[in-house]
């Protein structure tokens, strides 16, 4: 408790100062930090080595292992990235409105920082590295927790960068790492209102449900996905194949993957077949309803469970429906509202599932991997937002701002 | 709980419907219920009298019993705040960006509902009527509950609205109010993820806190404000002690009054005797710092205790500073980000304070009261949000829509 409430009240104060620092400053600070994370190459690797024998020990799996290591490739596009985020422009300051009102009172809506933000992500050090390049531009102090799997990566990231910074101008507590990742202190992170504005969970379902059940802190909730893909009838089936294979197969374990197939039963006989033969020889494993089943002799039965999964690997669970608004339902009853897929080529069709599917992004002839912050244009990416308060989808710099209103009188009081 | 899992349920299947509702059938849904609530003015005001009967044998106050009374004059201003919402423009639909990405996808962001909104609020029968006019217009289904003291006034209204909605075309379970008033109910609504995406509390500090500090569905806080008035070394005094008393007296009850004074000490000795003849003849209390003592007489000693409250009474706490900086730094330290004000003719002062005091709501040379829905000109008020996540100060129809982006392809997949 001790450390947290120390560096809550130093992002506090630093906070005060970050929002008042104009656009060069910050641009400067995060070159600098960019610059020191390349000069301390050898250090940084060298840190990120003793995570990775303890995890090696600990018996972690491939792709933990993979998502955990650094290489003199990755910091480098780690120490592009931040520069990348030194070119984008800034949100700070941009007034969305101005009015007068009945009393001739100016007011205007400005965009401010949130002031201090927690990030709670898991076992990646280059989030270290991205979230503090983003609070920084965003004009935002950042308490970092990240997972202890990564704590030697982390603090070694953490102190170049904020080192970097600090020397840069920026001003001292705007980066700190929290480095004790004991459970107790992230619960108490989580109630840590009188310092944190907002809590950002990046990871798993299982920390993401333990930071919105507990925390007290406002939370933007990021990142499950069971995407859906309906093949609509009139749907060219070439492009139906090409979207589901690349919604599945192209990264299937990142929450804009797609996880669950819905097929028009007038056209399931054609499509379901064509579909799984690349499917399959992409390693896919299907799981289907009985007339899937009937369809692709390789597929196995899949359970009402199955539809409820974000498998995060080389599994789709497949569905034939009678018409388009049972996809619709089946979609509402499942999804977690992240990204959804029609593809078809009848116009009312496309409008309904726009219109009637509630989704971050919904998408009519196109896969479900671009709901990303770089793909839609951002320059950035925090995270992609699941829930519809604040911020919705994709999050760039923009999602890390509030506003305030600046009234300008010569006196008015309200009768 | 069965009432309210029931009841969420239908409201979430509601808002599927709401969400496609055209402006034209909101409206005539609106302008059925103002009607109704007319109509049945009889068996309001019945209702009313027993939630009366049952107060007033409890002892309740008299500033409580005022808001809970209903009259023939209040229940047509409520019909009137319905018809007015009826002629606001429609937040739904509108389309804020819409561009083409690298890939030539056009990517929209469009305003959509939140879905289901969740208002927990005190013994004022008007916001019944307020929120669910509200929250039809924005095309969000509603689940109300008010406080037990107000639950016959509650019933009658709510039943008299939701069924000259479903007469008028609105879905069934559009307008739902909460009849079981137990604490066990209210904390499960906290956590009723599965049917609200958002919950706004209205009442006092105790009820706010009950939310924010137990809720999994995100909430929009609102509501509490210490707010101060500074008085600069170049402020017109004259204006000063107008805005000084508007702030105070016109309305001491509510958020956006003034609560604290804080006055440069090179104007202190002129304006406090001038202020103080003014607020001692309209009944307000003075509790101040030592050197206020020494130029309003019958000022109190204030404590610290004094300043970190948000008095709703007429009392004022009032303090001498240095200058500016202490000023802001007094507000830092004890305000709640609810609405500051500068009363200067200094221009850098003006700026600074403007861009230094993190408040929804930062004014120059007018009175806090204005920090309201209707002075703002949205035309209506949900609430007045104090946090920075979603919507921040005044909040309209706007605050009641999230988005979705709607993506339109020909077949793009992601490389």
């Amino acid at each position: 408790m001790g450390e947290l409430e120390e560096k809550g009240a130093r992002a506090r104060e630093a906070s005060y100062q970050l929002a008042l620092l104009t656009t060069e400053q910050k641009n400067q600070g995060l070159l600098a930090m960019a610059d020191a994370l390349e000069a301390e190459m050898a250090a940084v690797l060298a840190a990120n080595a003793q995570d990775m024998q303890r995890a090696k020990e600990k018996g972690q799996p491939q792709a933990f292992l993979d998502r955990l290591l650094l290489t003199e490739g990755r910091v480098r596009d780690m120490a592009e990235g931040i520069r990348a985020v030194a070119e984008l422009s800034d949100p700070v300051g941009y007034v969305e409105e101005m009015w007068l009102n009945k009393d001739n009172l100016q007011i205007g809506k400005v965009a401010v920082p949130l002031g201090v933000i927690g990030m709670i992500y898991e076992a990646r050090p280059n989030v270290t590295a991205d979230a503090a390049a983003l609070c920084l531009k965003s004009g935002n102090a950042v308490l970092l927790r990240g997972s202890g799997d990564a704590i030697q990566s982390n603090i070694k990231i953490a102190a170049v960068l904020s080192a970097a910074a600090e020397k840069a101008g920026i001003p001292a507590g705007s980066i700190q790492l929290v480095e004790d990742t004991s459970r107790e202190t992230v619960n108490a992170m989580l109630k840590l209102n009188a310092y944190l504005d907002v809590l950002i969970p990046r990871g798993g379902a299982g920390l993401i449900r333990n930071v919105v059940q507990n925390a007290t802190v406002p939370v933007i909730e990021t990142g499950v996905g069971n995407c859906h893909i309906y093949v609509d009838e009139t749907a060219d089936l070439d492009m139906a194949v090409n979207i589901i294979l690349n919604g599945k197969v192209q990264r299937p374990g990142v929450c804009n993957a797609t996880e669950s197939l819905l097929v028009h039963k007038n056209i399931a006989e054609q499509l379901l077949p064509m579909a799984a033969e690349k499917l399959l020889q992409a390693g896919v494993e299907l799981r289907g309803c009985p007339q899937t089943m009937q369809y692709i002799p390789q597929s196995k039965a899949a359970t009402e469970e199955d539809f409820a999964t974000e498998f995060h690997d080389l599994i789709l669970s497949v569905k034939v429906v009678e018409n388009i608004d049972e996809a619709i339902g089946h979609i509402r009853r499942f999804s977690t509202k992240h990204s959804e897929v029609i593809v078809t080529n009848d116009y009312s069709h496309a409008r309904q599932f726009q219109q009637m599917v509630d989704a971050a992004v919904v998408y009519v002839n196109a896969s479900s991997r671009f709901s990303d912050g770089f793909q839609f244009g951002f320059g950035a990416e925090i995270g992609i937002s699941t829930q519809k308060l604040h911020a919705r989808g994709p999050m760039g710099l923009k999602a890390l701002t509030s506003y305030k209103y600046i009234v300008n009188g010569n006196g008015q009081v309200r009768k």
